[in-house]
């Protein structure tokens, strides 16, 4: 005898389901109304994801209203809110806290919302997931926007022992490794894109979502045993990825990482610790 | 080959999910998440009715909130808002405006909210269901409140030539009695307890829903060809409903007339006409 596979049950929505939001700009493209949906249903929680498409100039006052609706638990952040969620909330996690970004919110008991950030430990769980331990490895970041910061700081977190930062925008490159630096953990320097010597390359710019974008790094230095990472989820395999596997790479896909990324919003909402 | 069962049918949510909420105090009973969304997903719409609990005194600054939502094109509204909510409309239908009352309100082309008001309509059309036809028929409605109100108002623009409203308290009972009387349209006048000479006794008072609660009118005196309807859903058979049947009466229960009143609901959402 089977269980039924998961994807066949229904959702189901009635007077006393607990409402958890998405919010972004634009929204329709998400997947985590159906898959958070899925996942807390299949657990057994009378709860629902349900999309929110507010613009940055309507997101405090969209908050402060379905903050007044005692059925709703919490909001799951997207582009473009991360950095604006942060300062919605009274207390935050010390990697929101660092970052200064935060994906997903929840009540605290003593009321206003409580922020963390799931993007970079995401991207660790996945490559352990994978039996890549980054304690102890090398890594090179492409990007230091908001996605690159969160890995970043995730694999330093991790107890990477060195950990580089390519950026083209000097400025932005400067402060990450800057404050990185400051946490006295692993070695932290500037990147270039020379991919060579590093045992984790990861994309984290928007380099490969547009046909004809150049390739984040250097591809023909990429090492032939290095783990090749991608935060972008359209298309499901980038050109980096590709390229990758064309070297002989084993790789994680952007779509790989953000559903290590639900699943540690999933457990967060339910305030449960992850595996 | 037959089409599958419409309650078999799975609801889905994802990131184009349109949402119309149902805003309440409490919410946790009411049907409309389970029942107005199945309606809409089994016609084809991405779309849910999403349950929102929210006090009287949070109503205004909530609305103003999910109002801000880009993917949000309607409120049903339910115990205690249908007063409240009817000032947050920028238009409203004719019926909404006498009764200064909405159950739902769906997005203006130009911006706002326009209201309307259906608890009356819905009790019309359902006894034209099971036959009964309020034009040229005399009516006794037990209760002046909101759900009486409506009632009454929806059986007088139905035709009805004779209405009589029963109310203990006086002065709410003449202030409906005179406003339904300066329509013009059919002979509104004073009721009593006495359900006799009637062709439609209409309970639209709590009267049934706690155990020992009197009978709204004199059940004793209903004539055995009238039909009684009642506006209680729980108990799905109210004590009024029960005997209205033992005296052989035909009647229509709170649950026959509120699906109605959904249906109605929901073909306003889509703005289309009801049959």
């Amino acid at each position: 005898m089977s269980m039924p596979e998961a994807s066949s049950r229904p959702v189901s929505i009635d007077g006393g389901t607990r409402i958890h939001y998405i919010v972004g700009d634009p929204i329709a493209q998400v997947k985590s109304p159906s898959e958070a949906t899925r996942v807390l249903q299949d657990e057994g929680h009378n709860a629902i994801v349900v999309p929110a498409h507010v613009a940055p100039a309507d997101l405090a006052r969209w908050a402060a209203g379905v903050s007044l609706a005692q059925n709703v638990d919490s909001i799951i952040v997207t582009v473009p809110h991360k950095f604006a969620c942060f300062h919605l909330c009274a207390t935050t996690s010390g990697r929101a806290t660092f970052l200064q970004t935060v994906n997903t919110m929840r009540r605290n008991p003593q009321g206003g919302w409580h922020g963390d950030m799931f993007d970079g430990l995401g991207l660790v769980k996945a490559l352990q997931d994978k039996g890549f331990e980054p304690a102890g490895k090398s890594a090179l970041v492409a990007g230091a926007g908001g996605a690159g910061s969160a890995i970043a700081h995730a694999l330093v977190e991790a107890g990477a022992a060195r950990l580089a930062v390519h950026d083209s925008d000097a400025a932005r490159r400067h402060a990450l490794v800057d404050r990185l630096a400051s946490l006295g953990m692993g070695r932290v320097e500037h990147g270039s894109a020379d991919a060579s010597g590093f045992d984790l390359v990861v994309n984290a710019t928007p380099a490969g979502m547009q046909p004809g974008d150049p390739m984040p790094v250097d591809i023909t230095r990429l090492d032939a045993g290095a783990m090749a990472a991608c935060a972008i989820t359209a298309p499901a395999i980038s050109p980096f990825i590709a390229a990758a596997r064309a070297r002989g790479c084993q790789t994680l896909t952007g779509i790989e990482m953000f559903d290590r990324v639900k699943d540690l919003i999933v457990d967060f909402l339910l305030d449960r610790p992850s595996p």
